[in-house]
Order: C-alpha cells, then structure tokens, then sequence
C-alpha cells in the first residue's frame, strides 16, 4: 500500500493506493472521520452491481450505518434532475453534518456525488473510491466537481476536497480495455507537462500496464496522483498552475462536444452505443480520454508550430506510444477542422472567447499561452485530419 | 457613506453604505472588478420593477455589458426548478469566469443568486445589493447562500463571499412596514449576542427606524454589519462562533416550519396570502423575523430556566423593544407547544437529532448548550403560548 498526500487551502487528505483495499473503507472512513454517524455510498447502476456489496459490507463491519443509491451508468446522470433526486436522497437518508457521502465509480459518479456532498448542507464530507483508471489517476485528485447543462459539459460545480481517496486497484480487473486506453491518455499528459521519466517507463511498461498487472497498476496511480497532488496543492481553484493540466484538452473538449456521445463511465461499463472493438478509428461515440488522446497531438502540433517546441522527436514519439496504448491520434472520418474550430472559441478556461492555450517547450515543460492565432490553430487541426 | 471591511477566509470585501448608492453600482462594480466582461442583474419581478431599471442603467453607464433576470417574487423562487433556470440563463447569456452576478433583491434573492454564483463554472464573483432590511442587516453579509428542497428550507448551499455589498438606504423606502419590522427581529438578536449598546440605541430611536429616518437607517446597518462582519470574519464555516447567530433561531426556524407560509420577499411586496395589517398576531403566513422574534422570547426563558441567565429583567425589557417595533412575542393562537416541539429535532444545526442551543447570560453574551432536556424546551414553549 502507497500514499500520497494532498494539501490544499480547501483541505489535506491521503491517497491509499493498493490491492484490495474496498474491504478497509469502513475502517479508513473510520479512522478520518471518527464522529461521522450516517454514511450514504453513491454510485451507479454497473458499478454497484459489481461492487455496492462490497463497500456497504466493509462500512457495516466497521459500526457505520450506511445506505446505497445506485444512479445509471454514462454522462447523462450529471444532469440537474439526477442532482436534484441525489439532495432529496439525502435528506430522506436523514444526512446531516456530520454524515459522509462515499463516491464509488469512475469521473461521472466522482463528479456528481462530490457535488451533491459539496452543496448539501453547504457542504460535508466525501469520500472517493475511484473505479476507473481515468479517475484514478485524474478526476478523483484535486477536488474538482460538478454537473452538466444542456449548454455544455461540467459547466456547473464547486471545488470540494475529498477528506480520503482509497483506490483499489483490483477494482480495475472489471475495467473494459478501451476504459483502461483512455484513462492512460491522461497519463501520457501528465508525462508531458511535468515529468519525461513517466514517459519512459510507460513505453517500457506498456504492456504490463495493458494486461492489468496489479504490481505496475499500482505503481502508475500512485505516480500520476503525485504529479496531480503537487499541481493542485500549488493551484487549487486553478488561477494559475493548475490550468495546465488542461493540455490537450482544448481541443480534446471541442471534439468531444462532437463525437462524445458518452465519456468515460464507470467500471464494467462496456455497453456504448456504436461503438467498435478497436479504441482507434472508433464509428460510434469516443470517450473523454480518446478525445483527448487527439488534443495531446493536436497541442504538440500547435506547440511547433507557434515556434515553442524545437525538440522534433516528441510528437512522432507521443504518437507511436498513444497508439501503443491502443489510443487515436487523428479525428474521426467525418470530423473536419472546420466543423472543430467552433467549439474551441466557446471552451470553459476561454476569456472573452480566446481559449488559454497549454503548450509544451519540451518534454516535462508546458506553459501557457493566448497568443496563438485562429489561422494556426485550423492548421493544427488539419494535421489532425483522418488519414 | 460608511464603509464595513469583512475578512473571511474565503474572500475581502467592502459594505458600502448610504443614501442613493444603487447609482454608483456600475463605477463601483468596476473598480472591484476592473477587468469584468458581462454582467447578469438577478431580480425578482417586485424589486425589478422598482429599480431594475436604475440598476441596469447604472451599469452600463460604467460601460458594463449587462443583462437582467427577473424570478417571481417569494421564497418559492428557492427551488431546484429555478435555479436549473438560472444556471442556464447564465450559459445563454454567455457569461465567463470573468463575468458577474449581481443579487438585486431581498433575502431570497441574494440566496439564490449567490449559491448559482457560487457554482457556475465552479464560482464567479457576485455582488449583494440588498433591499429589504433583513437582507442588510443580516444575509446579505456572511457569504451563505442556498436553496429549500421539498425536505426542508436552506438544505441545499454554499458559502460564497460577495466581492462587494451596495447597501442603498433610499431602497427601503418601498419597503411595507411589515418587511422593515421584521428585519428589526434580527437587529435584536444581534444586540442580546454581542452588544447590548445596541439594545438601548434600538429603545431611543425606535420611532425614528420605523419612520425610515435615512441617517437612522444607514447608522443601523453599518453598526449590524459590523457585528456580523466581526463574527463571520472569526469563524465563515460555522464550526463555532458563527453558531451564536442563530440565537432565537432554533424555536423560529420549527415555528416558521409550521405557519411561515412565505418567508421575507423582496422590497415592495406587500402581497402575502392571508397576513393581516399589523405584524402582531396575523392570522396568515408569517415571515421569517417574526418566527424569529418568538424565537427570541423563547430562548431568553430557556436561558433562564437552565439557570444560566440571572438577570430577570433581559426578557421583559427585550419583549416590551419587540412589541415598539410591532413584533409578535407569542406564537399564533392555533400553534401549541406540542406541534412546535417535533420541527426542532429536525433542526439544520441538529447532530444525531439534538439541536444545539444558544444561549444567553446577559445582554451581549451567549453561549453554546446541546444540554437542554425536552422537559425544558417544552416548558419554555409552553410560555410561548398566545396570551
């Protein structure tokens, strides 16, 4: 077992990395929360099948009562209806100050449950169990939670630090292979803005990593989180520092805003409408970490272009280990520059419609910029036109 | 014009106030905010008719893109359907992480829009304009903000400083006799928990408040937002003193379950299904500061039935200052003390269904207690039968 430590204004937690740690929740959340009464376990439809047992078993032996609510699977539960039904849960459970909510599931569940914990009562403490390798090594870190509106992805929420992360990496046995892909698209970003050892040693590993291996699982959760850990706990509300974890996503949100019909959901989810066996290429809807996949060459290109970038081997490199990882580098068929250029202008971090852009100077060294034109940006999106 | 500075951990910021204010918001908002892109004015239809116009004027003679949304007035307005409304009027509306909100209202206003402040795109700066008393005096200051849920008033919330609060006097003119009286019971409070110089202020200008004397008006909202700035500057998130605000407020908030069909609306709305003329004793609705007046009475007699207060003359002397300032000290005739008792188990501020009491032990000092026996309350409340 591993962990890492959170600080931020917003709050200091640990994050527990190892094999079966489900069954220490009840007394992990024990031990962080010693007066908590009523605990409320939220997850969704798949994951809770799987695993709801599991987690109301261990919080039960530990003396806790606890209940479960189970929302469906995939992006559409971070609407304002499932929020309002998650408030009104609460309150029927009996919830009150000193109760905690436990987030069981991969980003939608974490997202969703760390704002309903977030804004009930004005706030109580939460727990997150990631399930997806996605949010293991990024959304359950940091304290970034929130909901949906028909206008765009994630465009309400709060900023909540979780009090414990527990991530059980045996949890992620269940985890389709194409959910196991994307996650590692945030990986391979993490690699670029700060650290170009983790480069090396996921093109060394691989394989390992794509079987599953419990061992070197552990070893990169543990790695990514604390990459994530010293930015946030530098840039909590995301003034400054903290913006650069949005590489590769500029682009990566406008074509997901395309091509997204559902990100990434929780384990064991491999039901999604059209979509095909092989993560590249993919004829149906792609999710978070696909499109993002494609933003991480896109911003490299862009990076060259604008004259940031003179170390030419890295996007060639960054591309041969995306599709390694069974990830996409290019757009989709029927997706042109044209049809992305929009979307880019009416990003969430965009001021007075002009996207902040995350650029790297070199493996391990990004930074930020405005000052990028509209014409390099469409040639940029051109280069990442389907072959 | 007198300026207040409140320090919390979660933000800075000047009270302004003064007669004729609501003209200067625009040269005001900017020099805040000198960098805001569009503003949205959130109103309700009573006090957007009065001075939305004025509001908005005063704006854009600054040069400042503004829009204004208009709720329908009443506590009705805190509710899930309306603040999905309000969270998309914000998308359509276009507004950024540079963009602000300004809370042109009563209590439910500045709530509401505060908490949609507090989380669209995770938080963006919000001003308070207040324009009832209570709302000066008391919520516009302090940074909480919410909405009800079916199960109960202010469940749902966050704590978000404003970055500047406009305190127009001139505004309460509209204001019927009922709304000022009641934003009177708050005022009180604030003098049993922190300075009784304020209690012998509130005998000798009594007649000078209800007659909306500006001067009068503007030395009593600096002084209590003083009081109020001195507390939540100690303590934002309520995990202590803040607590002792909510004198008076645990009897008001169970009476105000059961009888408070509307709570304070904003300036000018004198329309409340079944309120009589006078506050004292309606036979209708009753609205939040006169839940709390009776509160108030209530918890002087618990104060003296634990034996904590000795000073035999506070209650008399605060019911006699309730009564000049046309408040109600006794419940309304259908109420007992039975009905009351059941709502305060259910209290916000209840751990494991017990409230925590605050109590007093002369004017201008209060302390904490949850050891109250339910023989106890119910004794205090049986005092506060109609006479």
């Amino acid at each position: 077992m591993t962990e890492v430590f959170v600080q931020t204004p917003g709050g200091a937690y640990a994050i527990r990395v190892g094999s079966g740690l489900l069954a220490t929740l009840g007394a992990e959340v024990k031990r962080v929360l010693p007066t908590v009464t009523k605990l409320l376990v939220l997850t969704d439809e798949t994951v809770g099948a799987l695993y709801g047992d599991a987690a109301l078993a261990s919080l039960r032996a530990a003396g806790l009562a606890s209940a479960l609510v189970a929302v469906p699977a995939g992006e559409s539960s971070k609407s304002i209806a499932q929020l309002g039904q998650l408030w009104a849960a609460c309150a029927e459970a009996g919830l009150d100050r000193s109760s905690c909510i436990i987030a069981l599931g991969g980003g939608v569940v974490g997202d969703l449950a760390g704002f309903v914990a977030a804004t009930y009562m004005r706030g109580i403490p939460f727990v997150q169990v990631p399930t997806t390798l996605l949010a293991g090594v990024d959304s359950s870190v940091g304290g970034k939670t929130g909901i949906d509106l028909p206008q765009g992805k994630n465009l309400v929420g709060a900023f909540h630090q979780p009090v414990l992360v527990l991530m059980d990496v045996a949890l992620l046995r269940t985890l389709p292979p194409r959910e196991l892909s994307a996650g590692l698209a945030e990986v391979v970003k993490h690699g670029i803005i700060r650290d170009p050892a983790l480069l090396d040693w996921l093109e060394r590993e691989a394989a390992a990593v794509l079987a599953c291996q419990p061992e070197r699982l552990a070893e990169l959760l543990a790695w990514n989180c604390r990459i994530k850990a010293a930015v946030v706990g530098q840039d909590e509300r995301e003034s400054g520092l903290r913006a650069i974890l949005n590489f590769g996503h500029t682009i990566g949100h406008a074509l997901e805003a395309i091509v997204g019909g559902q990100a990434e959901a929780g384990a064991g989810d491999s039901a999604r409408p059209g979509a095909s066996a092989g993560a590249k290429g993919p004829v149906g809807a792609w999710v978070h970490g696909e499109c993002v996949a494609v933003g991480t060459v896109g911003a490299l290109v862009l990076s060259q272009a604008v004259g940031l970038l003179q170390e030419t081997a890295l996007r060639p490199r960054i591309e041969a280990l995306l599709e390694r990882l069974h990830l996409p580098t290019r757009f989709p068929a029927h997706v042109t520059a044209e049809a992305v250029l929009p979307f880019i202008a009416r990003d969430k971090k965009a001021t007075k419609g002009r996207p902040t852009w995350v650029l790297a100077q070199r493996a391990g060294e990004v930074l930020l910029s405005a000052d990028v034109s509209d014409a390099e940006v469409l040639a940029a999106l051109a280069y990442l036109k389907a072959q």
